[in-house]
């Protein structure tokens, strides 16, 4: 059964999006009476059929709706690239395997120094449709690196850089079970200044193997390890 | 300093491939006492400078040699998706990452049936140049998946399907020292009497957690959980 998105639900009625409702009934041609699965993005899940089949305005009877807990946090905060593909995948593939917030960041060798959220909307509806998820990530705004390490707050605290020093294993440290974040540095790597910054506010050095990899695959290695 | 690929090395004498030569030369605009380094895929690392900038056949005289040894195989054996990009992308992350051979399998819900491994040898170059890798890796020819489960052999085996049954964790299974290979599925997963034929030989069954991964993440995210 194909899953659409929904942004309210009400007495066992509900409305697609308009995109939603766009790509139902004028890509995938359904017609009423046709059934379908819903999420809202914010954990409920349910099952019903089409009873107007509205191109722009989707209606829904709903039999069946259930609450999915919140996951526990899984945060990616990474310096994007300049290649906008290559950012586009880190959130889809991020989605997938399961991180629930995005943290866009700048550090002193940033390529990138804009960004622009709206651009990757699409990609997450599409990733937690496809991966079967019922929350959708949230995507922070872009922020500085030192603001973000010295005021964002999680059990277990990582970065990955490519410098010297004693670093830990991630996929021996890391916990599902806990809020985790990752930080994931531009293709300059993080200075010294910002290694130090991070080890006062009890982030862990971490390293992910001799390979020198890009960054969108040390941001999906690194959530792999950290919630598989 | 770049790195370029060599076919032979002789006497303290190289010559960069046609696409190599034409890459230094032509694009990055290189001249006579340039410096650059060397890899020939088969373990071999070098310094040198050019002494000859021929666009087609550069010449380059070696200061410093290294052999490095073989790294241990880590085999990746997928059913290659109908998106012909998302099988560049298996190719590049899983280079990256430090897969050693692929192998390209047709199984019952295959979507794709055709491949043609001469698509993907500029992507394993630039791969492994980019994460500093001096061994280049083998894309094996495309074969049923029935000869390989009952014909290649690994200290270390796994497969992860989607269907019930029990599953080991694929993080806390594998050993980066011993060979390795994980099989992939198709889309459509793989069917129960394949399931049956890994098992009778002798492979462990695995979940790639609760979200359904697409087949290009399911193959970058086991090969990470394997290695890193």
């Amino acid at each position: 059964m194909t899953t659409f998105l929904t942004d309210s639900i009400e007495n066992g009625i509900c409305f697609l999006t308009e995109s939603e409702s766009r790509h139902a009934i004028k890509v995938l041609r359904m017609k009423n009476k046709d059934e379908l699965s819903i999420i809202n993005g914010n954990g409920l899940y349910g099952k019903g059929e089409i009873i107007d089949s509205n191109p722009k305005k989707t209606k829904i009877k709903i039999y069946e709706l259930k609450e999915i807990k919140k996951p526990v946090p899984l945060a990616l905060a990474f310096c994007p690239t300049k290649n906008s593909d290559r950012n586009k995948l880190i959130i889809e593939k991020a989605t997938e395997i399961g991180v629930t917030d995005f943290f866009p960041l700048i550090s002193q060798n940033s390529e990138r120094r804009k960004w622009n959220t709206e651009k990757f909307e699409k990609i997450l509806i599409s990733s937690i449709k496809q991966s079967q998820r019922f929350w959708l990530p949230t995507i922070h705004p872009a922020g500085k690196f030192n603001d973000f390490i010295k005021k964002i707050s999680y059990k277990l605290k990582f970065l990955a850089h490519c410098k010297e020093g004693e670093k830990i294993q991630l996929k021996k440290n890391s916990n599902s079970l806990e809020s985790q974040v990752v930080v994931i540095g531009p293709e300059g790597d993080f200075t010294f200044e910002e290694i130090e910054l991070a080890k006062e506010n009890n982030y862990k050095m971490i390293s992910l193997g001799n390979n020198r990899l890009r960054t969108e695959t040390a941001c999906i290695a690194a959530v792999t390890l950290m919630k598989l």
